[in-house]
């Protein structure tokens, strides 16, 4: 099964699922309420046909309450950042105004040798229900689903402190998209290739079996200190191939389109765009919502 | 002018406003929502005078969309943890379900020597509008006001890897409170005495105009990256004297009291206590609200 989110005319969103290949609406206004909506599978529940309007896409989940993000979990990423492979997951916060559409643009905030811009491929977990204290079988019981996203980090920032969120944080950076599927549909475990390109050059080429922490295993540790809930998105990482481990780096510059692709999950296509005025930007790659 | 959040009967919390001395009920949800509402501060919006009854207390802001907090920023911290004075300022993120009342018990995730739960007595800012790319004027013009938290951390979780987040983000382990305190009252910039006692000792004992980056600082530069909004809490860091910089290291055990108190702006009182059982632990200090 496939949802997604897209903005609705009224400036609001909404949540869809597609049942034998035709998109529905639903009452939800995202993703993550609809997963927190009781029988949300149900297909009566979702009557109004659409009827092939233009949709304009939103991130699979717009307002989660949590965004937890591994670093350092692909073997292969962990080699390149000359890393020694870690006891425990390496996790930070992003905040959900970092996330935007899967073709939305993702703007330079500065020019681009001074931030250094890198593209980050990553699966995507949206979680189902609550989850706290669980342990992994809990735990893999409880993932709504997968996406695809990129963790577009600003590498100047990220680097001027021991904390790595500044660079992280920038809003409206991180697409999340296009659709959530269902675990019966896909499981990471059986080796997805992901792969992040840009301007057509393969970057990044992995597969979801070289996760160090699997999802099931991270959600079970994060909910250890935290309860996570329908909506929450985990993001697991990045494969090797991230432009800074490069020699010598490469970082992204204005006009460059990213494309990053899980198989058998989705693609999102993002160009990076510079507005040299500041609020320029705020307007033009800024969400809807306030 | 003093506000506060409250629980209600029904299960909900509700803003207070202090007029003249006396409490009064608003129609908001928390202080984060109040500040959201345009004409806040008229006395003529709050209509519902409380008659004294006992009032079950709740964070000051209960559901912030951000908690931006930052490290390293009392020179005399700096200092005892052997760090040079940083060119910006070392920022991670907390999730709002941190976040727990003035008098709430604080949950030991485990035994005392294991998990090294230490105290960080620290300023605590709360945004009152929209700032994107704010100078440090328009920053401070910005600011709701000020209240008291205690960013008790887990130490042993947070030097599980290099991201400090696990080890403060367990789930309500964060007081903030009693009551934000508006600018026009009190000025960090005049330097305000920040204590924390464990068990009537001083452990912590700093001044507010020993900040690095002050609270307008802080503001403008989080701006740079993302957008606060009325409610966001920005936590500023805490003065030396924290208990893994003693020799030896003192941790905090189950019955121990913390009190965290900023001069002019109020005082927590929080005691440490070990639930053997996680579930006990999570339904005896977990929030009202899932």
């Amino acid at each position: 099964m496939r949802l997604r989110t897209v903005l609705a005319a009224d400036g609001g969103s909404r949540a869809e699922v597609c049942l034998d290949g035709q998109w529905y609406a639903t009452a939800a206004a995202d993703v993550g309420a609809l997963l927190a909506t009781p029988g949300w599978r149900s297909a009566q529940a979702h009557s109004d046909r659409q009827q092939n309007a233009p949709e304009r896409p939103a991130p699979v989940v717009t307002t989660p309450g949590k965004i937890v993000c591994c670093g350092h979990n692909y073997r292969a990423h962990i080699g390149e950042m000359a890393q020694s492979e870690p006891e425990f997951p390496t996790l930070f916060a992003k905040f959900a105004d970092t996330l935007t559409a899967w073709n939305a643009d993702i703007a330079l905030p500065g020019p681009a040798e001074t931030v250094a811009l890198d593209w980050e491929a990553e699966l995507a977990i949206v979680v189902g229900t609550v989850l706290r204290h669980a342990d992994r079988d809990t735990a893999r019981a409880g993932i709504a689903g997968y996406t695809v996203a990129n963790d577009f980090s600003v590498r100047a920032w990220q680097r001027r402190t021991s904390q790595w969120l500044q660079g992280k944080a920038f809003d409206a950076t991180t697409p999340l998209g296009p659709e959530l599927v269902t675990p019966d549909e896909v499981d990471p475990g059986n080796g997805l290739r992901i792969v992040c390109r840009v301007n057509g050059i393969d970057e990044q080429v992995g597969s979801t079996d070289d996760l160090l922490f699997d999802p099931a295993t991270l959600l079970a540790y994060i909910s250890e200190f935290t309860t996570l809930r329908a909506g929450d998105v985990v993001l697991t990482g990045t494969p090797g191939g991230v432009g800074i481990a490069a020699d010598p780096p490469r970082f992204l510059r204005d006009g460059d389109v990213v494309e990053t692709e899980i198989e058998g999950i989705g693609l999102l296509r993002n160009q990076i765009t510079h507005y040299p005025n500041k609020i320029d930007a705020v307007q033009r790659v800024g969400k809807e919502r306030q």
